[in-house]
């Protein structure tokens, strides 16, 4: 694995480095030591499936906040995304900034969340599955948001929205 | 999720159980907490990725000698396998029987392999990718395997083979 640090302190994007032979090739993905050797946080609770059916189809943003407070490891199995972070570390010298990230089933690469993000995609093709492991359990008290077109934090989507929760478009505005 | 015994004592079939709505479904794959509760090995030190040219590619069977013995979850993220495990432990009431499940990145189906099985699997379809978590570091000196056609277990495979390491093809014949 290489680990790509990004714009945002502390973010980083995981590539693989397959090894390859007549049959194919085998890759490492993710490995406790090596996460913990880049200081980076090695636990993981929880790993999760997220389908949808339509590009356009946009999930966020969400973080959890402390002290449920959690690191995502977030990659595209099936099909395409725009993938999200912002840095909302009050403390950091890239706070309120965003990076957007294309991963996909064909590039592989994984993008490490660090605590105090908040994370969201846009499917960029349908049938589009997004695999993540989490560092702490949900809890649903904690749970927090803001939204993805939030002035503050001018993302810029891809694509038109075509599918979204109603939780997501309600988040409050970010006043930070 | 759904844990499912199989024939063979203490492996499971891990179904997942999506929560649907209009943007496609949401589904916890693995969780640290459930898998204790169902007294399977709840620890992950590693993940990793196999991919798979040729339908009929074949990679087994292995495990890793005590004490550096390993519990894997294995699914199928693109195309489809045939998953085969043979229970290798003296005092198992299966002992020396084997079973397979077609893990396919339709059905979403998980294989939790326990300690002291051996495991590989055949390909059904052209590029297909494995996905595997591990609970323990791989350690190259404690490597072992059984052959795929050692007449010891009869493992029925349900396509010629196509592509197979020269390694898996030579590993010695089993006599416990």
């Amino acid at each position: 694995m290489r680990f790509i640090p990004t714009e945002l302190k502390d973010a980083h994007i995981i590539e693989l480095e397959p090894r390859e032979d007549n049959r194919g090739f085998f890759a490492r993905v993710w490995a406790k030591d090596e996460f913990a050797e880049h200081g980076l946080v090695d636990r993981v609770v929880q790993m999760n499936l997220s389908y949808n059916r339509l590009a356009g189809t946009l999930r966020g943003m969400h973080f959890q906040h402390a002290p449920y407070a959690e690191t995502k490891l977030v990659r595209c199995i099936r099909g395409a995304i725009y993938d999200v972070i912002i840095d909302l570390r009050p403390d950091s010298p890239t706070y309120k900034r965003w990076i957007g990230v294309t991963l996909t089933a064909a590039n592989r690469l994984a993008l490490y969340v660090p605590e105090g993000f908040a994370h969201g995609f846009q499917t960029l093709e349908d049938d589009t599955e997004v695999f993540y492991q989490v560092s702490q359990y949900y809890t649903p008290s904690a749970e927090g948001g803001v939204r993805y077109d939030d002035p503050a934090f001018g993302i810029e989507w891809p694509l038109p929205v075509t599918e979204m929760s109603e939780k997501d478009k309600r988040w409050p505005l970010f006043n930070g």
